[in-house]
């Protein structure tokens, strides 16, 4: 075996400077973000307007001009201090409960952790090599507790940073949408990026800190530090479950209640002002779309990244300690902010975008660069960082492995995702014939529309899981689990680019609800609209992205879990196996009909609130009077806190009981069931949910002989596509992204609590 | 070890007299059938009206007396022919689509199993035991090809015969509810009973003979004997893969098709002889849920008998030639007619049904009666038929297992049956709270009915998968493979009494539409009306215990498909078995795609076709000119055949392709995948659709104050529920049912072929 290139002093430098590099990019971000000023007549406003004139940059389309403006901009400033202090109120709510459960949480890991070996202070033998002496499992408790707290905070973080950037930005890309749309979509696209870098470097940065700190104590136990880490992928995907499914059921309640009443029964316009959830939906997308998300995203990370060091632990970079070669996974996710950094340049620096139809384009043009890029940063990771040849743990034996099969174990993944994202936005993408077809089948009804919808979710799934089993195939038959663990580091190595572009959605989307409600005129609309279909589009790829990145991560834990347990074989053809397979298999079910509910009964109570305000409040509709906003804001914080409790409870209790009660093998069964049939109707429920979206949006806004034969807005065709787009909106927004949590955590938290399980579980057949 | 008590000259009696009393059975029940006359003005007519006058049973309510009823008695024989001729063109064209199907298949069967030893004529050691010499696998092959086209010719008979009872029953019931809601019923129930009768003793009788005639050449190498019976579960599956999904295509064809423009665009009621597609709605309904659904049912029946038989024949009871106790399962089969006998007689005899009210409640009752009989029955068969103690085969092992471990295996087949049943009808009757939350979702329109059903239907997959973990954690445990084979036969051991349920449910919805067809009064239509809403939630219980018990036989297939492949772990953790789980995992979303895609294409067609048949025939909304009904059934035809040969050519080749290609582990992954996976869309399609249909008559019935807040019959929240019906209809009649076939044939497939994949599968790992 050769050493690796890059030195251990070296890769201890490389990591934080990638991380701050990002941290620095993401402030710059900002900084430029900033130079919009929400206050009327400063220097970017009408003053420095008549200067720059000729110059297509400074150019206020005139009816925005004079006058007015003054007014327009204190409007857009007073509805973006709404959003803002509804999303930050629900948040803070949202991260009491939180705490409540990590406190909770964490008193269980360490005790369940800590009754491994009885709370014993005493060192023991490792689990793996006998001969050695590891710390006590006490010290593990303790350690895997931290890590469950500092990661339940970096994700909790990560979410609040998200959601203060997009609040930040929603009304300045209104402002210099009366510029342009090129200038509008760079502010959206920056914050996106803001977002993204933050998240990516913190992860990175937060994780690489807590590795060092606790080598302190662990000294030359490798495997008991990275087995401690695990606490930092379960804090992370944790806190990303109440966030997806709380912010899920938030945003989903507060616009199907706004357009069940607003758009179908009033036959108001959507973001209409008159209309009184009109402001908890845009406070929904920021704590659903950006804030859950957000913490979804880090989650996978910070699990993926933890399934490749516990698995790396017992291979021959942790026996043999070698440095540079275990921090692999990190060095990919530093050379990720890097790329990604290159990659952002591209779209805000290099290219320059001068009319609508560029967007999407520009768009789709930043992930395949970041692909095509980050491909060449694998493959120079992976010859300086690696041995050029080690062996891997593999199910009880070890298994020889060379540095380029690692490159494309990391490299399958990463391309993975991207024909993922392509097959996402070809089926969700109206400028193709899938979502044609859904459009067309809305001139016989809302009826044939969900079938044809339901129809190309479920057909939408084909591509994808042969791209997942290939990836899992090629990188399981290289380098075993940990093969699998960094193909799904590889998909999610472009993390900063895929949220900006993430981000960059609700933002627009945001953008385009403030300019209604401002009252700002129908160019600026037609231009945020133009921004938003793009971003409901990036919105599937991205999704479709996270879905196949938590089904790889998932994968990873399991494995990682399956060698912590000790377990060499899950063999279906045990009763054990196969019960908990189908059992497991079923849970996506029962989650999803309890999410999909808590939004029908919170949507239900949201109609009831606005038809109320409707019809006591005198003058609302001719727009006399102002809404109550602030009820609206109320019922869905009330409803998603209630709510999103007996979900939580099914995926954090599901592993315990079972592991306790049935023991692991059963437990693995249930993972592996959840696991492949979760990921398909995770897959299919957004896809479904997206294409009912851009059908409707094809015929509102008719650019083809056949899209005006549907329309016009109000047609019957419209009508029924409105049907199938209120019903997509749980299933793309809350039920559908929450599955990869669902994956994800059991895993993860079947990983941490493998050493309970392994020692005191399956009491029901010791009985 | 003990000798069985009942000796192998009984059990050779015993089974064809059972089959034989089971056939008589039914002829009588026919007869009683017939006596209801079509021929207007004989014995049974007005006639003999007067003289019984005081007696309810001969009673005619008053409009339907006098002149007009020899018109209503020829009109409703003109409809019933029409929708006969129909069904039977539909068949036949059907059936030689099949026939070639058959002849190519049975070739391929040929060229594959003899090709294991290419073609050698000579005698080989077994695969189980090296010492014993079988018979070549020439022989294999021609005997596994007659027995796959015996078992395709019983399943065809099985459909026809059921169907052409059910359109002789369809008027005989509309005339006679002219006479009370009691008659009508008991004469659906016993032409339900004729098709569950025939259906059961029939498949009982050839597989027996067939056995008897294998018997003659294979003497003593019952290995081999029982390894080409499994072709006759082929045979049944193969032909209710095309049953099921060109029936179920075309019904929902037709029937959306009708629905769309009849009920929703013309606003005329459901089967009004005005539209031009009631002819083939009615059709549909004998081609698909009659003819279809008995073909899938005597397939898992035939495929769960072949799998017990083929693991019975490498347990002790094979390997020892202990005949009766070889016979266990047929002989379980023959008592399940029997007790189905008794059964009946409580509906047809016992008790007698005065009120509408006490429809349901009698067809519950028969699911009660029968199960409780049928466990004393299974006790009987257990302890008679079986040594006390004997050894199963248990992947490469023998497994020592006691008399009354097999009944318990049996038993909790049986009572899971039940308990499926009843949580369907819980979550798909009316009269709880499940399906009134459903209407009541239906105030805010059709898209929070769409969500609120879709989530009914994930949530009533909870306890029907709890109940088949049960089952196979019990049986798996008691007597590995063998134990689930008989949990399956079990569950379909009272196959006669819900069959004749199940057939019931079209029959009483065949016969309202012919009474609303002929112009009966008001009150006929109620009558019929109540039998067919009693209907619809049998029809949901009989579709979850289907889909049970197909869980139970598929994974029994499986268990018996490893054995003869010789493979004794399924290791989800090597990468060729895990992407054959994932991947299998999406196979049921990518053929629910295909079919669900296929009705709504089908039945754009049905309304293209109707809508040019309301504006092209003068006079025809005014009852003036006949709609012309051939085209619309010659529509449905088509469509359903060209239809069903994709979705048939994914699920028949499957097998072979991952067989040939990827070898027996990967092939186990999908069989395990496809069976996890789609189990749970299959319940909760047919549950969301069920609902979705029971809400709506909820809102229409308008029995309770809630029910009357939210009908009547057109108003917005009505026409919401119509649209959740028209989303059902694919689902719980086409893709739902089908997928049961899907898991089941794809098993049985990789069954009989499995020495061909043992020799010469996994080229591509080869290369």
């Amino acid at each position: 075996m050769v050493e690796a290139m890059l030195s251990s002093m070296l890769t201890e430098i490389l990591i934080p400077v990638a991380a701050l590099v990002g941290i620095i990019f993401a402030l710059v971000q900002w900084l430029v973000v900033s130079r919009v000023k929400m206050v009327p007549g400063s220097a970017n406003g009408a003053n420095n307007n008549n200067s720059s004139k000729n110059g297509y940059t400074e150019y206020l389309i005139e009816e925005e001009e004079g006058v007015n403006d003054n007014n327009v901009v204190n409007k857009c400033a007073e509805i973006q201090n709404a959003i803002s202090e509804g999303a930050t109120s629900f948040l803070f709510t949202e991260y009491q409960y939180m705490g409540i459960f990590m406190v909770c949480f964490a008193v269980i890991i360490f005790l369940f952790l800590g009754s491994v070996q009885k709370f014993s202070t005493k060192s023991q033998p490792c689990t793996y090599n006998k001969e050695v002496m590891c710390k006590p499992a006490l010290a593990n408790a303790i350690f895997s507790t931290v890590s469950f707290l500092l990661g339940s905070l970096t994700s909790v973080l990560s979410g609040y940073l998200g959601m203060k950037i997009a609040t930040y930005a929603n009304a300045r890309t209104t402002l210099e949408a009366r510029k342009g749309v090129g200038k509008a979509f760079i502010t959206a696209f920056r914050s996106g990026a803001v977002m993204g870098f933050l998240l990516a470097a913190n992860g990175l940065l937060v994780l690489y800190i807590t590795i060092n700190v606790f080598k302190v104590y662990y000294g030359d136990d490798w495997e008991g530090l990275f087995e401690a880490i695990t606490g930092y992928g379960l804090g992370g995907s944790s806190m990303a479950l109440f966030g997806r499914v709380g912010g899920g059921i938030y945003t989903k309640a507060a616009d199907v209640g706004a357009d069940l009443v607003g758009k179908v029964e009033r036959n108001i316009p959507e973001d209409d002002p008159r209309n009184p959830a009109v402001i908890a939906d845009n406070v929904g997308d920021n704590v659903g779309d950006i804030a859950g998300m957000g913490s979804d995203l880090f989650g996978s990370y910070a699990e993926s990244s933890c399934a490749a060091l516990v698995v790396a632990s017992i291979s021959s970079f942790g026996v043999n300690h070698e440095f540079t070669a275990m921090c692999y996974p990190l060095l990919i996710s530093s050379m990720g902010i890097i790329v990604c950094l290159i990659t952002t340049l591209f779209a805000t620096d290099i290219f320059e975008i001068k009319a609508v139809k560029e967007i999407e384009p520009s768009l789709k043009k930043q992930l395949i660069i970041s692909t095509v890029l980050m491909t060449i940063g694998i493959a120079v990771v992976s010859f300086v960082a690696l041995p050029s040849s080690f062996t891997i743990f593999n199910f009880g034996e070890q298994k020889v492995v060379k540095n380029w099969e690692l490159f494309f174990c990391v490299a399958v993944g990463l391309w993975a995702g991207l024909v993922i994202g392509f097959v996402t936005e070809y089926y969700t993408s109206n400028a193709y014939s899938p979502v044609q077809d859904v459009a067309d089948s809305c001139r016989t009804g809302a009826a044939t529309n969900v079938i044809f919808g339901l129809a190309l979710g479920y057909k939408s799934v084909i591509i994808p899981i042969f791209a997942i089993a290939i990836s899992i195939f090629v990188s399981f038959s290289l380098a075993a689990m940990y093969g699998i663990a960094v193909a799904a580091l590889g998909m999610l190595s472009t993390i900063a680019t895929g949220l900006a572009i993430d981000a960059y959605g609700p933002i627009s989307d945001n953008a385009g609800g403030i300019a209604e409600m401002a009252g700002m005129s129908h160019r600026i609309r037609e231009r945020t609209d133009a921004l938003d279909a793009a971003g409901n589009t990036t919105a599937a790829i991205g999704k479709g992205s996270a879905i196949g990145s938590a089904a790889l991560v998932s994968l990873a834990l399991f494995g990682a879990f399956v060698s912590r347990a000790a377990i060499t074989t899950v063999d279906v053809l045990t009763p054990k196996v196969f019960i908990g397979l189908i059992v497991g298999a079923m849970l996506p079910y029962w989650f999803s009909a309890m999410t999909m509910k808590s939004v029908g009964s919170a949507a239900l109570k949201m109609v009831e609130e606005v038809r109320r305000q409707f019809s006591t409040i005198p003058g609302l509709m001719e727009g006399l009077a102002k809404p109550d906003y602030g009820n609206c804001v109320k019922i869905s914080t009330d409803a998603s806190l209630r709510e999103m409790i007996p979900p939580g409870c099914l995926v954090m209790l599901t592993p315990l009981i079972v592991g306790t009660l049935f023991g692991v093998e059963t437990l693995s069964g249930v993972l592996a069931g959840a696991l492949v049939s979760g990921v398909q109707i995770a897959i299919s429920a957004s896809n479904t949910g997206g294409a009912w979206d851009n059908a409707k949006k094809y015929i509102e806004a008719g650019v083809s002989e056949h899209a005006r034969s549907l329309g016009p807005k109000g047609s019957d065709p419209h009508k029924a596509a409105v049907i199938g787009d209120t019903v997509g909106d749980p299933l793309k927004d809350t039920s559908g992204p929450s599955l990869n949590i669902l994956i994800k955590l059991m895993a993860v938290e079947s990983l941490v609590f493998a050493p309970f399980f392994a020692t005191h579980g399956g009491l029901l057949f010791k009985l």
